[in-house]
Parts: C-alpha cells; sequence; structure tokens
C-alpha cells in the first residue's frame, strides 16, 4: 500500500501559546480555566531546576491556592496516578497543571481522568473509554520531545504487566498547551538529545502515517525542518536560539501526531518503555533508522518533501534518490547528536525480542503503519536494532 | 521594521473536519453539540445547488428539528442579522449552523454574538466586545475563500456608516469547522475565481504578518503552495482534485490569518466593500499585487520561504531574486485566473479614494501589516491600484 495521506481528516489542537519567558502566565491561564485550587504535577528534577518556583508564584500572583504533587518518576507508573487522584480530591483541588516532560505531563492527565471519571487509570485503555469530562488541565512542557501537551494521549506503566498502556481520547487533549523554551536551559544534555530524537520519531511516523492530511503534514515537516537545522547545534552548544527550535519542533510534531498518529517505531517503543523502564527518546533512536528502511519503499512520493525538510533539494521525480539522502540525513543527524545505535546498549535482552515483537502487535500505534507489518516483521526490524 | 516573525504567539483552531462526501455529517456534528433544534443559516445560492438539502437530511437523520434563514446577502448587513437572532429566539433553536460563503458563515457567527449577548450587531465592533459564551456554532464553508468557518473574525456591512465593521474575538471561531470540497462543484466560476484570490490575499498577509509564527506560517506556506499549484486549472478546468485543493488551501490559509491578523490589502477591502458592496475577493485581487509592491522591502528574510511556496526554487542569500519571482509569479497567477486588474473596473471612484484610505487607517487590519503606512501611504496604493 502506497500512502499519500487520507482524503478525509480531522484536526484538533487544543489552545496553544508559545514564546521565551511565558512560563509566569500559567497563574492567568488556570484561574482563565475559573481555577480557585490548582492540583501543580511535576517532579523534582524540574523543581530543583527552578521552574515550579516560577508557576508557584504565577498562581499566587493571581491569588490562587495549589496542592504540589511530585511523585511521578519516568515512565510514570499506575499507582502514582491512582495516588495523585486521591490527593486531588482530598484536597479539593479544582484545575490540573502539568508541568515537566512526558511523564509529568501524563501523569497529569492520567489524574484528570480518574478525578472524574473514577477507578483506576487501568481501565482506559485503548481508544475512547472517558466518558465524562475532565477538569481544566494547562501543560507546561519543560523538554523538547513528548507532544503530550498537545497529543489525545496518555502513557502509562502497567506495573503488574510490565507493559505500557496506551490512552487515546479527544478529552484528554488539555485546554491550553503553554510552552516556554527557556525551560530547556536547564535540561541535562542526555536528555535534550533523547527528547529531541522523540520529536524527530514523533515527526517522521507523522508524517507517514496512513491517517496524515496536508493538516499534520505541514506540522511534521516544519518539526523535521527544525531539527535538522538545530539538533546537532543545540546539543554541543546550548544556544538559546537553538534550544528554541527544539522546543518549536517538539509543538509540531506534537501537532502533527495527535492528528495523525504514529507507525512501528513508537507500537516497538511501548513494549521496550514497559519492560525495561528504558529512556523513550533513546529506544525510538535506535529503533527510527530500522523502520525508516522498512517504509521507505511504501512512501516514496513523500519523500522529496521530507528531504526538502532535511535541507536538500531534490526534484519530484528523482523518488530513489530522496529515499537515500533521507536514510543518510537521518541518521547522521541522529549520529551528530550522540544517539545510542543499540538496543542491545539500553539493556534490552535478545530473548525478549519475540515477546516484545508479539506486544507490538497489539499496540494502537501499529493501526496507521504506512507499511502492514506482522510479529516476524517486527522481530527482524527489533534484531536489525539489537 | 524587518518583520522576521514573532516569538510569542497564541494559536486556536476550532475541530476541523475536512473531506469529500463528508457534508451529511453536519447532523452528527449537531448532536454532538448537545442541539436539539438547529437554527440553519445559508442563502438562495446555495440552496439551490441543492446543499441545503443535503443538511437538512443529515439533521433529519440524527432525530434533529432545525428552522432555516436564509435572508442574507453578499456583505452581509446588520439588519440581516438583527433579523436573524430574533428568529432563532422566537424559534427557541439552541445550536447554529453555517453554510455557505463568508456572508452566510458570519451571518451564522452574528446571530450567535445576539442570542446570547442582546443588543444589535453594530455594538460589537473591535476587539473582545463580547462577554457570554455563544451557542454551539458548526460551520460549512461552500467557497473557497472566506476562512470564515476557522477565523477569530466577523465582518458585516454596517448599512448607516456604508462601512464593514470587524468584531474580533476567540469567542466567534466555531466548535467545528467542516469542509466538504465537493460543495464547490457547484460554485460558479466567477466564485471559485474570486474566491481563491481572498485566499491567496490571506495567506500572503498572514504570512507577512508582524504576529506570524511557525504555526501560522506552516499554513499560510501550504495554502500558497497549493493556490500556486491548483488555481488556474480549478478555474480553467474545474477538475475535483484541483477544487479539493483549493477547499484545502482556504482552510489553511483561514488558520494561519486567523491567528496571524492580515495587513493592508485588508484594511483597504473593508472600506471599499463597505461603500460599494463590491466583491470582497476581486478587491483583494487588485490590491494584492501594489500593497504586495509596498510590503516587499521589508520583508525580504520571508521571500525565499515564499518563493519556494510558489514553486521556485531559491537561495537562502538570494533574497532580491526571490522579491521579483515573488511579484512576478502572483501577478501572473492573478493574470492567468482572470482576476480584475484595477479598482476602477469594480466601480470604486476616484474622489473616494482619500476618504477610503483615511478609513483603512483604523481598520484592525493595518495593526499587524509589516510596514507601517499612514493615509498617504495608502492613497498611493489605491492611486496605482486604481
Amino acid at each position: 500500500m502506497v500512502n499519500t495521506g487520507s482524503t478525509h481528516c480531522k484536526f484538533e489542537v487544543p489552545e496553544i501559546i508559545f514564546g521565551r519567558r511565558l512560563l509566569n502566565q500559567v497563574g492567568s491561564c488556570a484561574r482563565r480555566m475559573g481555577g480557585k485550587k490548582v492540583f501543580l504535577v511535576s517532579d523534582q528534577g524540574v523543581f530543583e531546576a527552578g521552574w515550579v518556583d516560577v508557576v508557584m508564584r504565577s498562581l499566587q500572583d493571581e491569588g490562587l491556592a495549589f496542592v504540589f504533587y511530585d511523585q511521578v518518576t519516568p515512565n510514570p507508573k499506575d499507582f502514582e496516578i491512582d495516588q495523585g487522584a486521591k490527593e486531588y480530591i482530598r484536597h479539593g483541588a479544582d484545575v490540573i497543571v502539568g508541568l515537566g516532560g512526558g511523564s509529568a505531563m501524563d501523569a497529569a492527565k492520567g489524574i484528570a481522568i480518574l478525578v472524574s471519571n473514577g477507578g483506576s487509570i487501568k481501565d482506559y485503555e485503548g481508544s475512547d473509554k472517558i466518558h465524562r469530562p475532565l477538569p481544566p488541565l494547562v501543560l507546561c512542557p519543560t523538554t523538547c520531545g513528548t507532544g503530550s501537551d498537545v497529543s489525545q494521549f496518555v502513557v502509562v506503566n502497567d506495573t503488574e504487566k510490565h507493559c505500557k498502556i496506551t490512552i487515546m481520547s479527544r478529552c484528554v487533549a488539555p485546554d491550553i498547551s503553554l510552552t516556554d523554551p527557556d525551560t530547556l536551559e536547564t535540561l541535562p544534555d542526555e536528555y535534550v538529545c533523547t527528547t529531541a530524537t522523540d520529536a524527530l520519531s514523533h515527526a517522521v511516523e507523522a508524517f507517514f502515517s496512513v491517517a496524515s492530511s496536508s493538516l499534520t503534514d505541514v506540522n511534521a515537516l516544519k518539526a523535521i525542518r527544525l531539527l535538522s537545522k538545530s539538533y546537532v547545534r543545540a546539543v554541543r552548544e546550548r544556544r538559546p536560539e537553538d534550544l528554541e527550535n527544539l522546543s518549536r519542533a517538539s509543538l509540531h510534531a506534537g501537532m502533527a501526531f495527535s492528528n495523525s498518529l504514529l507507525g512501528i517505531v513508537h507500537a516497538l517503543a511501548h513494549p521496550i518503555g514497559g519492560l525495561y523502564n528504558a529512556n523513550h527518546g533513546s529506544v525510538n533512536a535506535v529503533l527510527l533508522p530500522e523502520v525508516l528502511r522498512f517504509d521507505i519503499p511504501v512512501v516514496t512520493e513523500k519523500l522529496p518533501e521530507l528531504a526538502w525538510a532535511l535541507g536538500h533539494h531534490v526534484d519530484e521525480d528523482s523518488r530513489g534518490g530522496a529515499a537515500e539522502i533521507t536514510q543518510e540525513t537521518i541518521e547522521s543527524l541522529l549520529d551528530a547528536g550522540c544517539a545510542p545505535r543499540t538496543l542491545r546498549s539500553l539493556g534490552v535482552r535478545r530473548e525478549d525480542l519475540p515477546d516484545l515483537a508479539e506486544k507490538a502487535t497489539r499496540d494502537i500505534c501499529i493501526l496507521t503503519s504506512p507499511r502492514e507489518a506482522d510479529a516476524d516483521d517486527l522481530l527482524k526490524i527489533l534484531e536489525k536494532a539489537f
């Protein structure tokens, strides 16, 4: 099947606010949502970097009370979310602010689901299981990869089954996505690198997705263009302009994949992340080149534009050239950013590969892959990436 | 002042649904908004083309009652909106569907303002004058230019002052924008041509606006790319693929200008439209080349990308070349589509030019022009376009 983008499409994004030194606007956003007592979800790293303080001050400036919840770890766990919801209810909060990377923001979204729908977060796995409206939600990313601040997804670790579960619903997109790129200045090098590779895989998978459309493509291509320009320089020199470009790339990639969904990279990354608690961006960086090699034969029509976004000028009829350029440029980009290149180096065990491939066939992200893949195909990809 | 795009930006668009043969989904959209009795605003032309029927059937299929209001004329008049609001209230409707070009959709938005905020539509001129939430609003364009289906604007004719007034508020963006490009198949040639030039001027002005950002730029450029590819062919051959591209261009341009606002073309087009009841797209087509000539010296940094969208490959450092290419390509595009080239041919009188220029200095669109312009500058542009 050759994917030329879907003719019927839907596109939905929250209100977006983007700009340096805007984190102190969180208070006015929360007040505009009608909040009186804010449940602020973040983590220790973001607290130590000083950003929680900025938000707390802006809440105080608007006369809002707040409760701080920081019991969130990377690849957020089901019980952390169940516990957060109890805290929210105990304190009588009425609006949620999520500040941090994908983990803090997904935890905030998960808590929002539970406080109005009850039960445990695992009850909501899959598509459209949420029936009651969520409390107002403001999400502020402090990394450059997750896209959770605009997306219709929540990814949570099921600690019994050791697997990531994906919750998908238009309800979980926040009311406001507020990005202050200055927050990247305190992000450790390693996370700049790995979250940017997450954004890159979001953009590439969104662009190839069978549910892509011109509405998502323009955002996917912009993300790829910005990453191609600033990723390596941001990792090496950390200039504010380049960091801002990464923030912006993450936002554009989020707008794309939230509406076009993803593909095999994420279908495989979810079970891997669930089993090993491995860094999500690193897993994607390892898988992306192999999945690209697998996908490219069925997406040739889209490659000249992708090559353009990667900084090359390719004639529309020279699709073979575009394929090589795309593969090579993305691999050199990952290399130059010192992204890991093998699953082995991330702690993945060879004997687990068949089970991981099997789990990936049931992941929601496989549905929009441009090329159909069964467990055997997925296992081959995993072996090549091992 | 050289405009390189704003660093701080906001971006807000309604839920978007786009695709051929989707007009029969209006009923389910209205029902999802909680409606029981729909106030359907359209006009005689759209009715005769059969599209009102499609929508009525879809409302019936969902068990919804409806009232049909078609007292809307091109450049919708204040009294048509005041009257529509009375009808809505008299019938006890609870959701509004606008189906048609900018006139029908702006009328629908105006009626939505009045039924929950009271008074006359002229009370809401300017920015953020609306204080109570509007009833649910679903807008379906049947032309390829207005952008009203996604925008935060309503433009209405003040029939006492013979001037168009602009209402700007985030409240007036609809809940759902639903585009079925098949509706273009019954649009007379003349309107395909003039509404597409409206979309082109939206895209160009949005791209040059001082409030533009990467979020609006990607949409403006996509609109220009699609128009550059399909405008002439759509006007001459009316193939469904090209008409769909024009629909899509209009949507992308709307997403761009609703968030970045516009410039001198629209600041001048509003008083002209108010005074002569002239076709909005035609007025824009005449003004665009002259405004372009005026703006280009201050937006040179953005020209290589614009030239790319127009189908040319220009090196980033060859800005002079990009200026010429941009000016020439846009002018030939308008010529090839047989767009009018003089204000005189649209019924504008030379003695009115100074007053029109004066009125344009007070239009909200002048605020985001990339180049400052006083009444003298605007008069010169009008004289050149005369």
